[in-house]
């Protein structure tokens, strides 16, 4: 079983599972089909709502003679009569649900193999939200056990790992680490309908981030249970891979119908707010006349159709980089979930989320309301402008908030304060906090939207950034000529040039860290600028292309003379990812670097940092970016780990 | 033409739009038929995707030889290919545009009505945005001034009368009262195009509001050229009727798909994340291959499904009274819609909107962020607490947020302390801001969902209620016994009896007013409680059925006992319907109150507010229910106005 990450957002990601019956694309969905008793057939659901997997329950099949017999015979994809990957789960609920089954781990283990299950799992115990502490560790330890055992026995088919744990943060973490030692195929986060049923999302997203702090990075999770579109885009956001849905058919039986927001009693509609190809061909009343069984069905159908809709929109949104912005505006929908978001903003929850965040997204952040601020991407700019960034001068000049690019704005303002006196330093004061005037076409500084009406929270916070920054600084807020009047007149102003070197070095500094403009700009400097946009486009040092500029985000690519000269200054393993040395004829001929190819490397990469690659003697290899972290480069197996912009040819 | 208001919720309304062509339901989406280049024909639009009245351009018909000839000739119903509704534009956007055009204002009106128009426009004067007060006064007038020709000649045709004013507030509202004079049918607000353009939301709003404060509350409004569901609900909430949609066709021809929150163009997306029948029946790639009039036809059919099931979540969202909710959600998607919403937190508009906020709503209230305290139920809430609630004795207990109903989780608490003094109130500190005990069932303190992390300014807001309410009161903050044994030991404590009848008079203080429990609850006191919630049902007074209190929102619902004394005690107009004395043998015959039979009233009433009917000479004919506030009873010619519950036989 491979598992591949294709593209990301957030601590969430795109994947590529590939099982014996196909490939599916992750986050995905996976329909409960009840055995007994198909409403919508597996074959259906592929066909119509592009489902591309779906899990029924190996315990219900074995303990029914008839489905036994059939899936021994035909194997469980004859029982479904559906020829994609098909997933098991092994009685856990049950034993949960009825105090105790008959079953033993190895047995269903066995019978899973035996029907040709794509993805079995083992017969775990279900740690529940009301276990003494002892109590869940009692159960964990026990699901450890038989997880040990049950992974021997897995043969070919792939195999499910429950973490359990309760909602002891400890518990899970401690669990996910040991499951993750032994070979499994999918990891699977149990003992949350509870939570779920409850709406107890704030002890949810604390189970999934600890389950997740512990887990192997390159194998994919499932959120059990998960079936209401409410939960999905933070589920994802946090990790998770998988869900399984019997709301669709659950819900249809009670005439309820799944919408993005919530759940609705048909009856209590007056139209349906949809246009699915069943809302679209139904009227209302006709819905609400229809015979029983048709009725369920239809609403079933109806409910696939939003819950695929909100996989896909989740799947969209991480390929533009709107990830928290779906999380945040799913909050707005439910208290709970609002309130549960508040547990991203504890530092702790920040830097862990911070370590998936990408360096930079294809569109612009935008404000959604006091979580924004909480964002990984805001907390990593605050905490590098605090950090890596340093303002240079004594003298700050402050500027309100006003049209981006601020410093085409202020441009006379600017031109004349740097005419006078070229040791100042010059901020806007903008929605999103202090904007240092040559990070202004930076991302994340020119990429977002915030409202001029923002939160207090927010406003503090903004306040705290500015006054750590400028401490002991002396602070003008301009004021047009006078504070002009204020500046000695220096000899030597700056010049355009000089402003375009400040902006090179500050956008280094923020991008790279502190003095590794030193280090990639030393010597004499040229710059190629855009005629039209008069933007940055190359930095030349020496005659040395270093790096070039970003149109879209105003963020450095490195280039292969900028990638020696940090390679020679830096020390190992700062921008490194090593390759093991038999990867390296691939890379000298140009291939990008796989992710099984990875020994290590500097744990201060980010998904899609530039990177300098080295092999195991730290002999530089190339320049490029990161996919994926160096924790996750030594996970996945498969897929590609850096993408190699320039090479060194033998 | 009638219109009827069948529903509402914030200051938005489901109506009913009677036309010689038929009925359409309000909120309601016309989409723009550009009659040279029909793209979905108004018929399959009909058919395929509940459209129920379409528009088109008179101007541009009346300037094509062939369309005008097939015009005149067999109608614009005839030329459209269409027998429902069509409203027609009169060239003004094409002068906008252009400069200017070869059109007389009362030709394009007699054109209108020879062709058959069910809703023709008089030829207004454009206020663009960046006009100065003068220039926009002048436009302004010379619309007034047309408006006040062509009303005269419209015939049986109905007639829309555009409000302009550019962005000025007071000239939107003079101009609105100006043309509220007049008979017209149709109330667009005029000139908004390049506010909606340039996302100018905040002044949009603005526009909004002043033109609403001065029309005529009893016929439709149409906000003109708004296309793009983002802005739909906010501008329902604000009390638009009707949009018109070029959007649909006009983003289909650059290949751009509407989605709720925003469009997105099809070269961007990966996958369709929709399942309307148009992207359930085709994949992304046959979509992005196909020819271009194909494709702009499906995109364009794609855009009226998303349009409609926007407008179709506003009407199921108006009949739970969940509008707010959905208006802060989209402002959540769009920040300079986020910023928008700040203008109503301004006292002055929240004072507006509360005039047409309902008493009471199917659900509860959520919590989305910010805004959600300007909310004008939340202000209400606020301002009666502070005016017509008052804490009765010198000290007060507060407890913190718990489960909710706080009296039961609390229940031990509270009846050792009346035990001991029957002579202090007791307040919940919650999210949602000071709770007095005996409102906690109450209408929005029970029906409300406050998350436990809400925003600062939310914060500070509950405190500054919290500071008034208990101002110059000693505060003791519960500690259990300690608390206790700081409350002096009476003689004698509270009975249950004794806090039911709290309860019935603090409800009663919060619903009619200061006092009213005492007009309302003089003499003996029997009630009658529910077994199995112990909720409080009907309220005795001497033996007569004075008020019930409703289980789902613990208001009361006056009986006619309660009626008499209110109408005896409480000087004339309070609570008062005045309906002319030729309707009084209908309302003593069972029949509702219609909306043509209202003379006047009480302007503090509001929707869903109980009420008293009399008649001219103040004789208490019943009670009953408000559907409207009184001036809009004024205003409707149609409709019903109060529903009766009981009423004086003769």
């Amino acid at each position: 079983m491979k598992f591949e990450l294709k593209d990301r957002d957030a601590s969430g990601r795109i994947g590529k599972l590939y099982t014996p019956h196909g490939t599916i694309t992750t986050p995905s969905l996976l329909p409960v089909i009840n055995p007994n008793k198909i409403a919508v057939s597996p074959k259906e659901m592929k066909k119509q709502f592009d489902i591309e997997m779906v899990i029924t329950n190996s315990y219900i099949i074995s303990k029914h003679k008839g489905l036994k017999e059939k899936a021994l015979d035909s194997g469980v994809h004859g029982l479904l009569d559906f020829n994609g990957p098909i997933m098991t789960d092994s009685g856990t609920f049950q034993s949960y649900i009825y105090g105790s089954i008959n079953m033993e781990p190895l047995e269903i283990i066995k019978f899973q193999k035996e029907i040709g299950v794509d993805i079995g799992t083992i017969l775990d115990v279900f740690g529940t939200p009301n276990q003494t502490k002892t109590e869940a560790e009692q159960g964990m330890k026990e699901t450890i056990k038989r997880a040990k055992i049950s992974v021997l026995y897995k043969g070919e088919m792939g195999i499910a790992l429950p973490v359990q744990g309760s909602i002891y943060p400890e518990l899970r973490f401690a669990c996910a680490q040991q499951l993750s030692k032994l070979d499994a195929d999918l990891f699977p986060i149990g003992g949350v309908v509870p939570l779920m049923e409850n709406q107890r999302y704030t002890d949810l997203v604390k189970v999934i981030l600890a389950s997740k702090k512990g887990l192997d990075p390159g194998k994919p999770v499932h959120l059990f249970g998960a079936g209401h579109p409410l939960i999905f885009p933070l589920a994802v956001a946090l990790g998770c891979d998988l869900f399984d849905s019997s709301a669709y058919i659950k819900y249809a039986q009670e005439d309820r119908l799944i919408f993005s927001n919530g759940t609705q009693h048909l009856k209590d509609l007056e139209e349906l707010s949809c246009c699915c190809p069943i809302c679209s061909s139904y009227h209302i009343n006709e819905l609400k006349k229809s015979e029983k069984i048709q009725r369920t069905k239809l609403i079933a159908e109806h409910n696939l159709y939003i819950s695929m809709v909100e996989i896909k929109k989740i799947r969209n949104a991480i390929r533009v980089g709107k990830l928290w912005e779906l999380v945040e505006q799913k909050a707005s929908e439910n208290p709970q979930l609002y309130n549960a978001l508040s547990v991203l903003g504890k530092k702790e929850e920040q830097e862990y989320l911070e370590k998936h965040e990408p360096v930079y997204k294809k569109k612009a952040i935008f404000y959604t309301g006091p979580h924004t601020i909480n964002r990984p991407q805001l907390y990593r700019m605050n905490q590098r402008l605090q950090q890596w960034y340093q303002l240079a001068h004594d003298t700050i000049i402050v500027f309100p908030e006003s049209t981006k690019p601020y410093h085409v704005t202020y441009e006379q303002e600017i031109t004349a304060i740097y005419r006078r006196n070229p040791n100042v330093d010059i901020l806007i004061n903008s929605s999103l906090g202090p904007v240092p005037i040559f990070l202004d076409e930076m991302y994340p500084f020119a990429q977002s939207e915030f409202p001029e009406f923002i939160d207090q929270a927010t406003i503090k916070h903004n306040k705290q950034v500015f006054n750590h920054l400028t401490k002991g600084k002396k602070v003008l807020y301009w004021d047009g000529k006078k504070t002009l009047e204020l500046l000695k007149q220096e000899k030597k102003g700056m010049t355009q040039l000089d402003m375009d070197i400040k902006r090179i070095q500050n956008v280094a500094t923020m991008q790279f860290g502190r003095n590794t403009d030193k280090i990639l700009f030393k010597g004499k400097k040229s710059l190629v600028k855009s005629k039209k946009t008069r933007k940055i486009r190359n930095v030349y040092c020496d005659d040395d292309h270093i790096v070039s500029m970003r149109a879209s985000d105003g963020m450095f690519t490195l280039k292969l003379a900028g990638g020696i000269r940090l390679h020679a200054h830096v020390p190992f393993p700062r921008f490194r990812v090593v390759v093991q040395n038999d990867a390296v004829p691939f890379i000298k001929d140009g291939k990008s670097v796989f992710a099984k190819f990875v020994k290590g490397g500097d744990i201060q990469l980010r998904p899609y940092d530039e990177c300098i690659i080295v092999d195991q003697q730290d002999q530089l290899l190339g320049v490029g970016r990161c996919l994926l972290t160096v924790d996750e480069m030594i996970a996945f197996s498969f897929g590609q780990a850096v993408k190699v912009r320039e090479h060194i040819s033998d």
